[in-house]
């Protein structure tokens, strides 16, 4: 009997190890070479299944994303818990891992500034993103205070993973937790009673 | 009389180029050709003061940098007259010219993510413009809500930026204002006063 390949596992550890090879040596650099050698693979199982490198990139982008929603799967939970900013600062770039998860992003928003096509692959994962998070909210917010907030907790992660990642010595966990907290904070704080007038004037 | 050639001018030009270039081909693509183009130079004028592509993205990020401390010189009598949402809002890619500069930084921050010496760098000019920032809101915020306010005000320029130079469609200025406005108000919002209880205690 031939050997059965699971093909779809084979480009997820490709698209891992890729993950891994482009915070190691940044996208320009890259070879397939060292994609092989980051999965421990051969380079002739990289080509098999990707031409080049924005191919590979692409599919460490596709694994950046899926992370992204398997993490957002668990959001739900937490911000039921009462404790939205916690549940959203796992997001943020305080391991390792996530911190090379984020390189992906850079070497990706480098790459689709200047390509229509890319641009568009970005549009849509963010909205896969941005519509998961938006559905979780739907389920804890009161309409009259969600509009622009998913947006804005997607800035405030991208805004302060950047500084995160590109400055991990001085952006320990604490502090890339306290920045994320002082800006989303307070669009989880109850809001203060309208105050009414004493009395009603004519 | 030989020719005078202002040379720090001819640096801000190309960089100037540069900026453009990067913004429609993207670095990878680019080539020093390119720069000379859209500058209107020859070649030889390029090559004269670059030796290279990452010799030029360090220049056109010093351009966009000197452009961004520029504008922080206005921030100081915008937030005097009592909007600083709005003053920190002049820093959005709203603009065709702005959402250029952005692009360099999508440019330098995937290098610098490999690469040391950009890393030190891009530290150094984040530390430029919130030392800047810091200063000017000592001047009209106390010190009690300052701590992490330059570092929050920063991650949400960045995080609102980076979609609506992806997305310039879909993210007109107001869109990007009033995602700014939501994580950044609240920061510059007046205290509720502290509640003081009715009679002491004890």
């Amino acid at each position: 009997m031939p050997k059965q390949v699971d093909h779809a596992g084979r480009i997820r550890t490709i698209a891992s190890a890729a993950i891994q090879a482009i915070g190691e040596v940044g996208l320009d650099a890259l070879r397939l070479r060292d994609v092989a050698e980051a999965g421990a693979m051969t380079t002739g199982a990289v080509t098999h299944y990707f031409d080049g490198k924005d191919a590979v990139l692409e599919a460490a982008l596709a694994e950046v994303v899926r992370r992204i929603l398997e993490g957002q799967a668990a959001l739900d939970a937490e911000v039921e818990r009462g404790d939205p900013v916690a549940a959203i600062a796992a997001f943020l770039p305080d391991t390792e891992e996530r911190r090379r998860d984020w390189k992906v992003w850079f070497a990706f928003w480098a790459r689709a500034a200047a390509d229509e096509r890319l641009r568009a692959l970005h549009k849509s994962y963010y909205a896969d993103v941005i519509g998961r998070l938006d559905a979780t909210l739907a389920r804890h917010i009161p309409p009259r205070r969600r509009a622009g907030l998913a947006d804005a907790i997607v800035a405030a992660v991208d805004g302060v993973s950047i500084r995160a990642a590109l400055e991990p010595e001085d952006w320990p966990p604490e502090r890339q937790r306290r920045t994320l907290a002082l800006l989303l904070a307070p669009l989880f704080a109850p809001q203060p009673k309208t105050r009414r007038p004493m009395r009603k004037t004519r």
